[in-house]
């Protein structure tokens, strides 16, 4: 039995629910899903300064998962805000959902391409497919100029505006499967995913499996070199629950 | 209940073996493991010759999990020889070893180094890493300079020199985790995870985790574009099986 | 008096009689070519499926060609494939013809455009790209969308289709020259460079000149390290002719 | 008249005035430094999760700076902790101090070293390496082994093990310049550039250069795409102080 | 006082007009602009041939510097042409504008657009970026297909190219500054900055800062390793004056 | 019958001899080497000051080279001084010898390393191979620590001093061949690719194959594009003999 943290970097609760839902909906049977977000911070994240806050408070729920004895944690944005900073806190494996869809395409596809919401967040993904070493396994790179939070508006607009984007990828870039960019896409990914006939990836259930992979394996984040626990020093008020 | 057939590329008995119950020890509840060897091909693979003969033998396993019904497929030789080849005979998920030790590690280090047989294999790594993205991951790569089947001959000797070469990676660098590079090296990854204090990773149980998460993720290899089936065409006598 | 051999790795003989013209035509008068493909195999190759059977085919001829004795051999089909196992087996020079265009390529113009037949292969060749080096100093990668042997069917169809597109790079991409990706367009590119002022490559005539070049160097494949003589080893049946 | 800040992203009020002691002693005659820290985060910094706290401390700071009036921002730490995040909340300059050494090197030497504290920051300065571009022109990364803070304790002996590393990194690596990894060494730089005969950078003088030009030529950071301010958002009570 | 020589590589005297003057705009006060061109060489630098020619007035007007008591030296063509033996022959920085206005961008924004001239200068550009590191900082480039002298026949014409162009790249490629590509297009950064509100950078201003900077940081270029003073030896007449 | 220029761009006559006598040992019977240097230059090239003098002398003598009616054009220094201004201004091929090594290096081993003169030419050779798309197939580059002259002395110590970096580099890079990376080690090749058991290769023998190969194959320079002829402009005295 192995509890998996699902962390919802931003403080909405109904993202937080879909996000929720998402994990829930591929955990094996000995997994159980807690999906958190930060008691503090921004409610949807479009950018670095977004980022930044939000990275405090996936530290937060960190800290608070490890008290409460689960295993490993996800970080459920398509940035993978305060992915490195988790891994040092943490002791289980820490799995961003930006991280763990790229790593899922490239397993069933030569290049994919990525769908996200607004373009100033292109920018982010790009520096991740850098950093992780994926930016030649990306044939495109798409947005469908919609803010986060209009996947939570209940009209139904934003994912449609995902669909058509999914469909004009697999028109055009000669990518094998696409990749969702943000979180509050989650449950899109199976019906575009037999609507498309290809891949079309969410991070959160790719995480959550990932996740269960390095549990069953028996590893968590090496604490051997760079990923090691933070050195303990004083932290001043407002950042003392991180310690 | 799923089927996931391991592919041991090279026609050793024992290394199937070794690799058959490396697979099992971390298979989930409900999957089966069914190891297998092609009947035609080489003992050992120890460059792109071997690697050439193996991939048909590779090939014609796929066929015949196919015929079988296995869900997904894993190619347990560490220069995962006619991967691409495979995916696009299966429909089903393909992993080779060497691509699910190197995810594994970007997973839980920001670094890793590579421990395999001899070193003109090496060369074999060095093109996966670069094909796959991990150049830039990989801190060293050693060779224990002994043949792969030195690994079966029960001497210890070659286990040994593992243990040796990975206390050394640990010592000089600078790397968070240990991928071993050899199919038949699977047995010693989790004593030297333990011995050693930092993840040293096993591309073949990494990989059943990673069929497993694909299965239940619904993805097989994507049939969009680069991957599609191979197209039909009348194969002389020698290839006949493969069609 | 050195003899070339042009391994063909389809079983196309219409192909192989192609390719054999395309060598005859820039051979030095030193050089004799006997152009052959394998005994058995894939009439065309539009996949990594097919060039996985190919590349034993390549093996198959490159051991005959040895004891023949003949002084260099040449891989022609665009993907290069079982070059690496090749020159293992070979003690002489081996020369892919996507190595040959690509690298004559990068002499005479500082960009290049590639034309080739199926989509599916263009992967195929990104991969090459990266692998040798080449991937900034190619602009794009056209295809016809037309099988490799529907240059072979007498129509002239193909062949027009590639003159297009041979057209459409030069107007489109800033490359100074045009690469075909394609053994079975080996024949095309005297003419395009005519009509189109700029040079048109086919790596059948270019891999000529380079084996004849590194013989009048008197240089083979080097034997020290990573491309040795395959270690020897039992091979099954099937394989043994490979011994 | 131009009024720069610059944030030491620690709380060290010792480190403050070493690095606002460097940044006065370059500052133009119309230059006025202001030398500030967070009101909250980490005494010193050595690692991602220490950088996530400070990087809210460099926003909290910016936006304390441009209600003063400031014309640009420096990051006086070496990972630039917050660098994107505060670009996006800045309408002037803001430059880290990493970025400004590193681009000082490349305009003075053809390779450069670094020399840091920690074994364990050494992975952020490899990735802000490949972030700005500058992998190929970094020779090597040498750490002391000493923690910041060392280089505020008096006894100077992380400053003669910093020489010490300068001495080595010239002897050995074929650099041209050497690069202080840390704000912490900021009034190493002069001496040991007189002493080795070669360019030892500290990035808080570089950082002062760079922010006075990008005034002087009238550029504050780009509000066009990427970096444009922050969408506006109900931050929670923690973070309100940023809005 | 120090004393920045700004060396236009060609011969035209209204370019070095017009470049002298874009460096005293934003020269600081205690900074003197004397703008130079060779005694010889050619009238534009439009390729190659022109480049290699202008190499030698760059060194011919260095070393004239160096005898005046210049501080700094720019070279204000965008090909950079020269730089590096420039900086053997300098003590003091030597900047070349190309570089000097990918500099700055990268500070100012994630990516940038590149407006130069004729197409055919486009490739001197793709290989700087490469060589500087900054290919995947740079969206686009453009060229407005005029020749570099259109700029100064005071028709307008060429100026209107050129902001159409950068209309265009900031509509288009999502960059959020635009460097201009040819010293002479430095009188057009300022109005264009205001007209499209983002920077459009000149490099010769951006080279005036670059150099007064490294000067005020107490840094020339280095003399330990690569960019070491010339190795004195009998140069032919044609020559001598650059000894 | 071709005409093929080799051009030694210093002005040394013995090491133009060297050159010659290479050329010539290799060159085909229809192929007839004219081996020349600049009327004015310098005597060895060891840096970029260097460098960009011998360029001036290699255009002269391309241009010179055209009048004669060769067919192709050789630039025999291993920093490929001028060579894309060369191949501007030429029609038939240009090749430079550093490319012509590395080149042959990537067709017989799957890593070579480098043997050079001065530690300061060595970047150099890093430019070159990063331009070329070579960086990851050189293993690693040796110094000899002597000058180019001291191959022309006469006493045989630079030439053992060759010897041994080439043992040690067979010894310990793992490359399966070394390139010489300087014109005047061109009579050690042959000697020492038999004492090592391994290709040894000289530019310029190699480049001689090359121009040989793409005159048979009917290529010259593209002139479409970047490589078109130097558009005509007046050029001022000194440089008149190259219009």
């Amino acid at each position: 039995m192995s509890l998996i943290q699902v962390i919802n970097p931003n403080t909405s609760a109904a993202m937080t629910a879909t996000i929720g839902a998402a994990a829930r909906a591929v955990a094996a049977p000995g997994t159980e899903i807690v999906a958190v977000c930060p008691s503090e911070g921004v409610p949807s994240i479009e950018g670095h300064f977004d980022e930044a806050i939000a990275a405090v408070g996936v530290l937060e729920q960190v800290k608070r998962g490890k008290e409460q004895g689960v295993s490993g944690h996800i970080i459920a944005c398509f940035g993978d805000p305060g992915l490195l900073a988790a891994r040092e806190l943490a002791s289980g494996p820490v799995i961003g959902i930006a991280e763990a869809a790229m790593h899922t395409a490239t397993l069933v596809a030569t290049r994919f391409s990525i769908v996200t919401t607004l373009p100033r967040t292109l920018v982010i993904a790009r520096h991740l497919l850098q950093q992780y070493g994926f930016s030649h396994h990306c044939a495109a790179l798409h947005a469908i100029d919609l803010p986060v939070l209009a996947l939570e508006d209940g009209s139904g607009v934003a994912q449609e505006k995902v669909r058509e984007r999914c469909l004009q990828a697999k028109r055009e870039d000669g990518s094998g499967a696409i990749v969702l960019g943000c979180g509050g896409m989650a449950s899109l990914a199976q019906d575009l995913t037999k609507e498309l006939g290809l891949p079309v990836i969410d991070g959160v259930s790719a995480a959550v499996k990932m996740v269960e992979s390095l549990l069953a394996l028996g590893f968590g984040t090496s604490k051997h070199g760079d990923l090691a626990y933070p050195i303990k020093k004083p932290l001043s008020a407002a950042f003392q629950h991180l310690n």
